[in-house]
């Protein structure tokens, strides 16, 4: 089987992947964009977790060809990049602060879906569905799940294709021309410096422009608040978004007998959105007052919401080879260190409100975050 | 407002403008696929009539600007390009077929919405909303409708990107620069000439790898298959399609309590298609053994379906002006001629039953069309 | 050794490779450009034979990928891919034209230059020169020089890129999938058809944009009468043509002692080009005037020059494996039928003269051509 | 007239821009490749001059649209804009570096060819030469000659173009839509943070992997040295220089009766380099050993050189207006800070010497540069 990709072109599947794929399961994810609410201001961001993760099965495969992994160890990488994504549910970003403690990780839910559902069935005939999950813990799982790796090369590129921002800067070419892999480490060459920092530069500026873009923040902040209301009611099961597509729970929101779910809801649906009010830099200080900021803004306007940046978990770490040694990238590139910098300072804390509330939450918060 | 488009790059809306993609019928175009069910076949083809409409809005305007079209002229101009598309619901294509003797055409829809809707009331704080309509009556509406107007230009090159196939083959670019309006006529210069076999041969290559796709036609023929059931039953009122979104009607057909609409529902999320057991060129010949083909294939199989190739009613008509006369461009051009006929031997009718019933009906088919 | 590419992106080379690339005889590749005068129309177009000799090695190696064809015939191939064009002199066209019965083809040229320079040595270390020209005559020749061969593949996505026209066109992703060789024929599966008909596509819109251009042709007459000029005076000598760069030819014309070769090459230097006085189509009938019109105009403007268009000497021949036959693409495709008569349509007779001639010329060759 | 460009499609000419284009002098950018070695390591970077110059006349015209200046203002830039660059000459970089105080900058050239050439007659017909050399010292230069002027913006995109090298990360597109001009400034409004800092990005990536790509540098030292030797022993006259096309140079240089030119020359020809004995980073410490190395490696290998780092004389400066001021864009963006540092680590000295002094050149270098 082969399918055309907008980004990678024509890419050949086997007989197994086939199946997999013809999985209700996976056809789930043709109804999952890839990146939520952002089409709300990029409206050609429509593309879906289905997509990328035929990307990152062929990426994977590329990065094998290279190290030169063949045979049944580059088809057990293949399958597992081809599910490395099967437990995100719609608007995963949003569900799992809300449900993970409920339902899990989407790790651990995609684990379930590859033992548990008719998945298992179609790897049976070869493999034990265990040995695709394992190689997300082995090295070889740096493949896909690394800051070289597939994952990270496939959503970057298809998301700036999509968005039509900054396309083109990535140099995966490159990237998958110098890999090499020691010592269980995946890293690169020297010769491939510039095209990581690339990576890293494409990721900077898609973060800066898209993933943290203040409206997609809003529309996500929005989207978290309806769900909390419809799940708190109980119109929403928390095991029923396992299987929901995006429209889905839109919809199931719209329609929830929980006033204010359905009032997000529907001004999601709309494109109503709150508003900016007030931004600042999280630090220690700041810190402090948020509490009383929360509090004064909500008593302007009930409906205040606070949407905290999100707290990058793991600093990126991609081993880079000179002649003699292996180094850090950050410590061999003064560009790549200085964007944390630059990616910390943008992360700010939004204080969101509705049109009409817009100037009373603004001079609130002004008040009390400027005074000394 | 600017709104980045993933093929025209950054695109300018005026005030009014912004009033109306703010409106929730405009906002509704976001959840309409441009080609429906294609991303069964095509992945990444998930690009919306959202998309489309802004994009027709923006090279309706470069157009005007290369005639000296300017002010309100341009502006309603715009305005109509940007609505030209706002009265198509969720699966036009074959929701027309089932509904268009209840509800009307999409233009006639299109129409309403622009004079009933809350867009009348956005509009008329500057035109009234039928100037914007009769707009589609005026020769100048040729610069979003006729053969090389925006509306194709931005669907054809769109497609192209989101399939992957053949992009870049049309040259938008020099098609604007070599446009030309005279006696009422929107027709293209002779140094365009090439530019507008161009758009045809790209025209000729979606409809042959892309729209005529035989998968893309089973998925179609299945999904129109299930709404006249749901419709038929009264699970599915017509006037309820109008405001429906893709996926919701694909969830209103898999929990229809008609069973048939239920199982073609599903069989669709599921990606579980028909197969092609057979196929014919339309020929005055063949037509006469349709009806006999349907009664035999219907006994072995019942679910059979003959799927009629789309009949294009209008031939392309573009006016081509050389330094004494204008001709129709294909008088000037082999190519164009010979495209004409390359797209009718490529018509097929398709005959569809399931996987275990193909060996039979692909018999059956073969005796009655291939006897003497 | 890895060199980068604007088309194909990084390719590799073996160290046998690299050892011919290295060499003088090579190296003059990046002297001699792939579209000659070209440039004078499409300033862009200033890739070399370098770049495509590169470029096709990585297709014919894709080629062979694909057709499960390794080890040392790969190896050949792919020497006989970046050599196929080491007998191109600077401006091949125009001085095979003239001096081909002196010098013989580009392909002896290129014969001798494998088996008598320094690249017989380094190809000697592995494999007897003679052992890559005769690939040539091998069926595996087709993978490179076929009509689905990675020359032609390679050339016109080149000439696509460096003009800026109808790039994309072409699926070369998609021809190199479908490839099959089967009882020495190189073919494509049914499966690739429009992909095939893409390559015929791009061919004739680069043919009818670009090879063709009126101004590129007369650049073209220009610098053939200026090199026989130079010639016939023995200004230049024919033998020293095989390794002059294109600025050399260039300034040995404008230097040369035989005035009229200095003349004509001055005006390509400064882009004074002559002008279309009148064009016609080819046939029997027209042949029968050309001798009176050359006359006629020689007498009013002796420096005419009839330019006679390409005689393309094979016709398009691409095989093509349905589920039972194989059948030739010009019997399964009426696009590419027609292309062909397209093709002839706009092959046409020019008369050229200089701009303060054009009139007469124009009127005389009118009064022989049209009259009854 | 139209143009049709690989990078900007389609580009149209006044007539007087036209009279410009076809003088001899401007033909002459033709034969100027505008990254003048770098295609012995990036092949395809074979652009021109030429082009570059084209290409900036478009995008002033384009930030002119979006400044709203119209008329002969707009008319005068573009014609800044075609011209700026008309005094380079072959090898511009190497030429300057010898004969700068014999024939002066290339601006000085530039202006003195804009007045006293057959350009100044064409220009006259509608303005005085002297008007177009005096937009460089007036605000509206900017528009061509500042950080985010059209100057920059074409060369950047055109190299990454066709070098291949990280090709569409400058977002041209939204820099134009957000630049502003003010109290004599041009700047860039807040909104185009992220697209000023996509230039300076992409201004860094084509800077280390390209402008200073080592091989790049040995090439253009060995043109220096080839080039020194030929004026001091007068087989080239410098004022020649103004004329000769790179082409001209390399052959006047093989052709050269002084040895050590023509050796030189010949090895270029051949593409057989220097080599990279030993490299470090200026720094006081350094700067002070270097006497003692070049006395050293001199005695080892006479040809060594030592090729410095480029010293780029001006630090960026790009203003930005946020709401309320104006600010420099580096007090702004840690990100475009950190670039220079980034930039300034990366210059370094390259010990060069022939491949058999490698390793002894090699050796010393380490004795004296790391001794304590």
């Amino acid at each position: 089987m082969i399918i055309k990709d907008e980004i990678h072109g024509n890419i050949e599947f086997t007989e197994l992947e086939k199946g997999i794929i013809d999985t209700e399961e996976f056809q789930r994810l043709r109804r999952i964009k890839q990146l939520a609410m952002t089409n709300l201001v990029y409206p050609s961001a429509t593309h879906t977790r289905f997509e990328h993760a035929i990307g990152t099965l062929h990426l994977s495969s590329l990065i094998c060809e290279k190290l030169g992994i063949n045979g049944e160890e580059k088809e057990k990488i293949r399958l597992y990049a081809l599910l490395h994504d099967i437990g995100h549910v719609a608007f995963s970003h949003e569900t799992e602060k809300i449900l993970s403690n409920v339902m899990g990780s989407h790790e651990f839910i995609g684990a379930k879906k590859i033992t548990d559902t008719e998945i298992a069935d179609v790897i049976g005939a070869q493999y034990e569905p265990e040995e695709i999950i394992e190689i997300s813990k082995k090295p070889f799982g740096q493949i896909v799940s690394s800051d070289i790796g597939s994952d990270r090369m496939d959503y970057l590129q298809r998301d700036a294709h999509n968005t039509g921002v900054a396309y083109g800067i990535i140099d995966i070419d490159r990237i998958i021309h110098t890999v090499f892999f020691e010592d269980g480490i995946l890293g690169i060459k020297n010769s491939g410096l510039e095209a990581a920092e690339s990576l890293l530069i494409g990721r900077f500026l898609m973060f800066s422009t898209v993933y943290m873009h203040p409206t997609v923040r809003i529309a996500s902040a929005m989207l978290q608040s309806a769900l909390l209301f419809a799940i708190d009611s109980g119109d929403i099961q928390p095991e029923e978004v396992l299987n929901l597509s995006d429209d889905e729970v839109l919809m199931r929101l719209i329609s929830s007998r929980n006033e204010n779910a359905g009032i997000m809801g529907r001004r999601l649906i709309k494109r109503d959105l709150m508003k900016v009010a007030y931004s600042f830099e999280l630090s220690p200080e700041t810190e402090e007052k948020i509490e009383e900021l929360e509090l004064a803004a909500a008593e302007t306007a009930p409906e205040t919401i606070l949407d905290m940046p999100v707290q990058i978990s793991k600093p990126v770490s991609i081993m880079v080879k000179t002649e003699n040694e292996m180094k850090k990238l950050d410590e061999l590139s003064e560009l790549v260190n200085s964007l944390k910098y630059a990616e910390e300072k943008r992360k700010k804390v939004l204080v969101l409100c509705n049109r009409e509330n817009r100037e009373d939450v603004s001079r609130i918060s002004k008040e009390i975050m400027q005074e000394e």
